[in-house]
């Protein structure tokens, strides 16, 4: 039974370096990117444009993260998000918590009035699995960057038209 | 005679906010987007990611500020760098500036390591002298992502390839 948690709190500092770090997907130029969006929100709250959800299962008395999603409301948009990032623990993978995940954000977003989300992901072999995951999640991919992470990396962008919840 | 200054000053805080104000082109959130770039960047330097070159001509004693670009490595990536303001007072448009400040932008750009340059603005006609100048600078249009500022009103981004200079 999955549940999820939206306020930041200090020891999801180590929790975001630690579950990012296990996926063996990214670099620790960005594990450090991915802690330091939460030590934004920690400083700033609202102000940082960072929200998180926390996907959390009991273990015994304590919750344990087993994946979390970063997003926000893109600056000098009008109903515009960004999911930035959304990492699931590699030794609770293929039990739907991505999806769960991302339900949720969808949910957050659609409450807070957005009207896009958008992915950015990178274009290498390696990401297939993840862009099957989204496209199979209803996201339309809608630009493609050629070697914008590195010569034979581009960005793929994804985005997914949602109604706001009056 | 235009010289480029890559210092940020104090002062600067105000004049982002006064040129990018007196050009009518950006909202009041906007304009602070612009301001608070510049407070970054006064605050933690080269950590902050936005680096500044000020177009100025000097009035008698004292240098005047005819337009600025704001630009910045993207994180995670191994040389692709954003473009993120560039902006010429109205007063002193059609002489060259903008042209003058995307070249000096160009060539700090190389000289830091970048190997491609993205510059994304809105869709809608307003900005239609700008893709222009752009296109005619050698920028070429890689992706649109429809609504995405607002209804109608998209995104388009721009890129140029350039070689770093050793």
């Amino acid at each position: 039974m999955i549940q999820f948690r939206d306020q930041v709190r200090d020891t999801d500092r180590e929790i975001v370096a630690t579950l990012t770090a296990a996926t063996g997907f990214f670099s620790e130029e960005e594990v450090d990117i991915a802690r330091g969006l939460v030590e934004e929100a920690l400083a700033t709250g609202v102000a940082s444009g960072y929200e998180f959800s926390f996907a959390e299962r009991n273990e015994g008395a304590t919750p344990h993260c087993v994946g979390y999603v970063c997003f926000g409301s893109i600056p000098a948009t009008q109903s515009s998000f960004d999911v930035y990032w959304i990492v699931v623990d590699p030794a609770a993978q293929r039990q739907g918590i991505g999806l769960g995940l991302l339900k949720e954000v969808e949910r957050r977003i659609r409450t807070l009035g957005g009207e896009r989300i958008y992915i950015d992901t990178a274009s290498r072999a390696q990401y297939a699995p993840t862009h099957r995951f989204y496209e199979r999640a209803g996201y339309e991919r809608v630009a493609f960057l050629e070697d914008f992470y590195a010569p034979q990396d581009g960005k793929l962008i994804f985005c997914k038209r949602v109604a706001p919840r009056n």
